[in-house]
């Protein structure tokens, strides 16, 4: 089975990559763009019968910084 | 308007990133993790009347390297 695991700054924390992205779009001639954020985006293959609670575990350890990110979780 | 764009490295090219997270939940403890990719999720704050057409274009041009990485929006 799968998860997909997203995590993002959280709001308030700068994002330096974000803003270099909006820069960048900017100077491209993109117009309008209020702001950017970027994050990260898990895809975890894992073995049938592994359940939301397991990932949520591996969030909290290893995935995401929970003192600046916060993470969703997407069991398929 | 916010736009949600996740880019993920083709099928079939080597995730470092991946590969160095599945490692690591390993290391933890954590089993039965069949593999693990690494993508981006960028969020796109746009000014009203945006259209996909417009950030499909920002991803051709920028949020994507389309010979390694391919791409989804969600307009939300």
């Amino acid at each position: 089975m799968r998860a997909i695991v997203k995590v993002m700054l959280k709001d308030g924390v700068l994002d330096p990559q974000g803003e270099a992205v909006r820069h960048a779009l900017g100077a491209l001639g993109f117009a309008g763009i209020n702001g950017v954020r970027q994050g990260k985006l898990i895809e975890l293959d894992l073995a049938e019968g592994a359940t939301e609670a397991q990932v949520k575990e591996m969030c909290e350890k290893l995935l995401a910084n929970t003192v600046i990110e916060s993470y969703r979780i997407e069991m398929a």
